[in-house]
């Protein structure tokens, strides 16, 4: 670069340009903020980035991230293991547990069927479901992938690998989302809630 | 926190948010990003962290950022001794040097007196001004401090420590932005704009 920016500078703009959001004058903001911050700020975020690398793996049963395997989730007795919810991502198993209402197991895809990005299903973590509920007793796959067209593509793929296997396929409902407004939701929605209208 | 999240990503989602403008949402959104990327994207951001802290230092002489002491504009003897640009923050320096026009020497304040923020004079690197003007044949100190309150304040506390050294002091010329609209150029700046004109 330049006599006014050391190297060390430079290399910390560019390792946080690399992250999602991040443009160059974010990471020249943060590589500034950080030079006049106590020094423990810097490191225990670099020790924090190493021990997410060297602790973290994913559950063999799972595949959700844990530090422990199989994951807490996995080995705790009090969880129904009749039930298993299927998302994509290991945030998505975060947004169900904060609900607090559902008490499965999970099983995490990383990732959904997008043809178009090259993923397909052998890119996902199917097969391991699939040999899964051939080897463990599960009554309901509640399929919990994103409501968008890889997320479908992905459901329907998933129904028809376990409908062999005798196991209940459902999937979260489609409707309007609390606390909208009914003018300002799109019509795909709407027609989902039409659809699938309940009666009261 | 809960089974869902093992505690090395909770500790990384807990370190991004200390940057400034990252919140949690954006924090863990930057976790997750980090456990999908191949480790070398951790890692590295990781390295540079380290490298930040443990590489640099202040230049004894200008107290830029560096690697090196003196820093490489203050041992760039094809830079001119006679003027020094005082400036808040190594930032600073980076801007001014990004227009290639200035080709003298630097002084970094660290920050610009502020009383509400309990930042006075001798938070400031201005008592190690004074000494180098003492000790160093300069002509002329310009002052680039920020077009504010603060930078106002510092800019005349500095003008009143280097008169009686008999060294011409100046500061960047107040005005109209370019590129700007008359119209939407606030009444502060049109008023310094008015007062600094200049005969065409």
């Amino acid at each position: 670069m330049n006599q006014a920016v050391p190297p060390s500078v430079t290399q910390l703009i560019e390792a946080f340009s690399r992250l999602p959001g991040v443009g160059p004058k974010t990471a020249s903001r943060l590589t500034y903020f950080l030079l006049r911050a106590p020094d423990h700020v810097a490191t225990s975020l670099a020790q924090a980035l190493i021990d997410l690398k060297t602790k973290t793996q994913y559950c063999s049963v799972c595949f959700n991230i844990t530090e422990d395997d199989p994951c807490p989730i996995c080995q705790d007795s009090k969880r129904d293991l009749s039930q298993i919810a299927v998302v994509e991502e290991p945030l998505d198993v975060v947004a169900v547990e904060r609900v607090g209402f559902y008490k499965g197991r999970y099983h995490v895809l990383h990732g959904a069927i997008s043809p178009v990005d090259g993923i397909g299903p052998d890119d996902l973590k199917i097969k391991e479901l699939v040999k899964r509920l051939q080897t463990q007793t599960v009554l309901e796959v509640i399929i919990a992938t994103n409501p968008n067209m890889q997320g479908e593509a992905t459901a329907m793929f998933i129904k028809q690998q376990v409908a062999p296997l005798g196991v209940k396929v459902t999937r979260l409902a489609r409707g309007l989302p609390s606390g909208g407004d009914l003018e300002y939701v799109d019509s795909i929605t709407l027609l989902r809630a039409l659809e699938g209208r309940d009666e009261m």
